[in-house]
């Protein structure tokens, strides 16, 4: 491919705080056409495919089966499950020209059992793995960062059959393993596996994939002390409140101005962990109030929130019906039009001004526990008989009885993953893609490709390499070097060659990797093989971290 | 791949009356969902990937980038093109969770244009084509035929944009190229391309490329004679009525339970082409009526009727707000709450008994016109600057004034073209898949696995030809001879291996094709070069077919 032909321009200017969302609009790698609604240009979609194809070769090593389900799902389906009522309005519903109710598929736990039921009818069928790549559509309240988290996307998802729960296990450890190898062989080996909240799944053990970085906006527990990790969500609380010896009296204190719960220990000379804190939700379903007091250090956790709830929620937008009076609102004398939860951070509290907490790791006890950031680029769950059994779908067992088959599923969103790997690498002047998912391998920049040598040359070149498999963008355009240069950093081919006038006096290309790792010189006559070995040096690198699969 | 181990079930019974959805649905590829919406189960993928493959290299060959533009897009996108208001409700149009209207896309072009836009500003950048392969979805009102005509499939879709109509034509002509490749390649080198109309997607020049089948619901005017091939909807029209010399007074007649124009016609001892017919439609905006004269023995083609309203429109539901009396609908006294439109038939024609016509081949005019059966497996689209126009596309030309770019399009569905090959290959037990879409290359039938040779000899086969790179489905399931045969015409792999106990007794395998052209023992030691050597010949025969490039 050459630059000149290439669809897409490149822009200087900083788009967005969030690095691959502004490396990969300034580098014309996508486009938003809506709300967290992107299309992908074309070195995004080459991307896109190889991570694709990496996906679709693991799947393919742990027996998967590839399939396609459909995007748009007659209600009846979800209904069948329970999930139709039980999800909350991420689900895009809609009604088609006849009036009947259908959605977009976030998740494909029902198209599956819908298309294995009556066809695994005996165990000798089992097990089996299904996958598809798809796309979906989530309707996100708050969509962000480009393609970290968007309401449109596409993403491999697979679901596995099985007639015991020994067998479940010992699948999911091959899938943990050829999600390592995936992250891998994507070029970020630094992904980790951390126990997380199922969440509307369903199912107990689960595992979100994590990309540690402080823009993710998942917050992990990590304790390097005996290596416990949780997603914040999943992780157990431990909060000590001590009792104090006497009970004060109730006593009405004027705070004036100061609102916030940091402002009113302020003025009053206490520590937030010596206050009641009060924050409201609303459902999403009927916009009715939810008041949770906790103690004035801790956060309400929206998952726990909706997972004790059983419904879903977002915080409240104006808390006037609900009769609150914001800034003052309490435990005492209320009369809130509202479910009004008291978290466990309260329990044992006394004067609400004495007590102290330690944050302990919830495994060890120690208190060396970190906090982190991270992004899920893919989670993993032992689902259970929940869809098989709301479902109806059975297989005779040896003894011939009727049973339900045991599930798990597993996912990994393939641009969110792209948009992951760009940020984990790259510099300020654009990503660093991995050999194995750049979209090009190589990238000639031919400096004054008007010289009829420069031109020659770079074809020659660009033939040479293509002939031998390589994948070539040769940037031939009569811009200048520092222009062409910044072009290429946002392409982020791991290898660069460039040819000018100054190179060809001397007989030689200029090799250098993206990384700026390596920089020499190679003669004309040499080229062609020593930047296939160079490819190839890179792509054992990658390989060198990718686990052995089971 | 084993088919003790594939997902899916064969059947005996047949389950509908087009044949590739019986073949398709017995053979375990497809599984409905709901109306119009099937999963493809793992034969379909294969095939639905490996016609894909063939898009890709082929788009890939006339220049194309692939992109990835959305399944879901925002109202405003559609509006900036006018289409939000012009198409009817086959667009499926919802709101998201924010009330914001959207739609699903069921074609691309705004989304092109979008992704174009901005970024070929200069005469340099062009021509460029982009092409994806992605869902879509459209609100068919009657969905048939298994993936004949169903609501979400993917699709193939390709835009064009030029700066001038000569080199939109001449990139058009490699496309119609390319296109006559892409059939050739899947097996039916016997699709036509025929001048069509172009509906909504505006534009002039448009041809569809048809495969000629009974079961076809596009109707084509071919001339033998001069070659005019056309679509119906786009075919001219001429009719011709001669005027009777003397106009006959308005007369009065009772025709009693005689409703429909043959009835009448009958009672009256007359000819249909004497009398003038009723038919009535409802816009699907509002559902407001729409009368329609022709002559009695024409059709009113709905395509030529929504162009010339410029707007969707169906059979009418219920005529009663129309203040018509079905049945006896006509002309005279008419008070009708309808748009009454008289078809062209009736020009000239007096007295309505009298006048004659001629059909004749709008090209040559010639009356050997033939009427057949179509299904339209892909379209290529001459747009010109409706889209660019109304999205404010421009570049600067040569002499720096602004232009709107000429853009084509070009389409492909991937699973009609599937289920058409089907249709036109196959015979009573299942489909004959060309070898370049089959599922699999090769069937080893491995008869009696319970005996220990064959089992052994099943597997080296298998291995043998999987390392030569040949793609192996074993069937190493202990039923019968029968039972195993007819599966395997169900998957319709071209080449067939049959080992058994008898087989192994003469030292040979037997080795057939599906199509029954070709069956022959071969000795044990020379069947994986054997068999290599004939995949080699099918795959010849079909590229014997495949016109060049241009």
């Amino acid at each position: 491919m050459k630059v000149s032909q290439l669809l897409g321009e490149r822009y200087k200017d900083r788009v967005a705080d969030i690095e691959s969302q502004n490396l990969m609009t300034r580098g014309g790698y996508i486009k938003q056409v809506g709300n967290g609604i992107y299309s992908l240009l074309p070195p995004a979609k080459r991307i896109q495919n190889k991570i694709e194809r990496i996906l679709r070769e693991e799947m393919d090593l742990i027996d998967g089966q590839e399939v396609l389900f459909p995007v748009a799902m007659p209600a009846a389906l979800w209904q069948s499950s329970g999930r139709w009522d039980s999800i909350g309005s991420e689900l895009l519903r809609f009604k088609d020209r006849s009036g009947a109710d259908m959605c977009l598929g976030m998740t494909h736990e029902e198209a599956a059992v819908h298309m294995a039921n009556n066809i695994a009818g005996t165990y000798q069928k089992y097990p089996f793995m299904i996958y598809q790549i798809q796309t979906k559509f989530r309707d996100e309240p708050r969509a962000r960062g480009g393609l970290i988290r968007v309401r449109e996307f596409t993403m491999k998802d697979a679901y596995s059959f099985h007639t015991s729960q020994a067998d479940l296990e010992q699948y999911y450890d091959r899938c943990y393993r050829a999600y390592e190898r995936i992250y891998a062989r994507a070029g970020i080996p630094e992904v980790i596996a951390v126990k997380s909240d199922s969440g509307m799944m369903g199912g107990k053990v689960s595992h979100e994939f994590m990309l540690l970085t402080d823009i993710g906006e998942d917050t992990l527990v990590i304790c390097p002390e005996c290596g416990y990790r949780a997603n914040m969500e999943a992780a157990e609380c431990i909060v000590h409140n001590e009792a104090d010896a006497v009970l004060k009296p109730l006593q009405s204190v004027y705070t004036g101005e100061a609102k916030t719960i940091e402002d009113v220990c302020l003025l009053l000379g206490s520590k937030a962990e010596k206050s009641c804190k009060a924050v409201v939700y609303q459902r999403n379903a009927d916009d009715s109030f939810v008041l949770i007091f906790t103690r004035g250090d801790v956060e309400v956790n929206e998952t726990k929130l909706t997972n004790y709830l059983k419904a879903a929620v977002h915080p409240a937008v104006d808390i006037e019906n609900a009769n609150l009076c914001a800034g003052n609102i309490g435990p005492v004398e209320l009369s809130a039009k509202a479910t009004v939860l008291f978290d466990r951070s309260l329990v044992g509290a006394t004067n609400l001004i004495c007590g102290a907490n330690k944050e302990a790791c919830p495994s060890c006890h120690r208190h060396s526990i970190r906090i982190r950031r991270g992004i899920e680029v893919g989670n993993i769950f032992q689902l259970g008989r929940r869809y098989t059994e709301a479902m109806g779908m059975t297989y005779d067992d040896e003894n011939g009885n009727r049973v339900n088959p045991i599930m798990g599923c597993y996912g990994i969103g393939v641009g969110r993953l792209m948009a992951s790997v760009c940020e984990e690498k790259h510099d300020q002047y654009g990503p660093i893609w991995p050999i194995t998912i750049a979209p090009w391998e190589v990238e000639i920049c031919a400096l004054r490709c008007d010289n009829a040598q420069v031109k020659a040359e770079a074809a020659s070149l660009y033939d040479a390499l293509t002939r031998r498999g390589a994948e070539v963008l040769l940037d031939d355009r009569a811009v200048s070097a520092g222009f062409m240069f910044s072009d290429a950093d946002l392409f982020g081919c791991p290898v660069r060659v460039i040819i000018s006038p100054k190179t060809l006096g001397r007989g030689v290309i200029e090799l250098v990797t993206r990384d700026k790792s390596l920089k020499e010189d190679v003669a004309l006559a040499d080229a062609p093989a020593r930047i296939m070995a160079l490819i190839q040096e890179l792509k054992d690198q990658i390989w060198a971290k990718v686990p052995e699969s089971i």
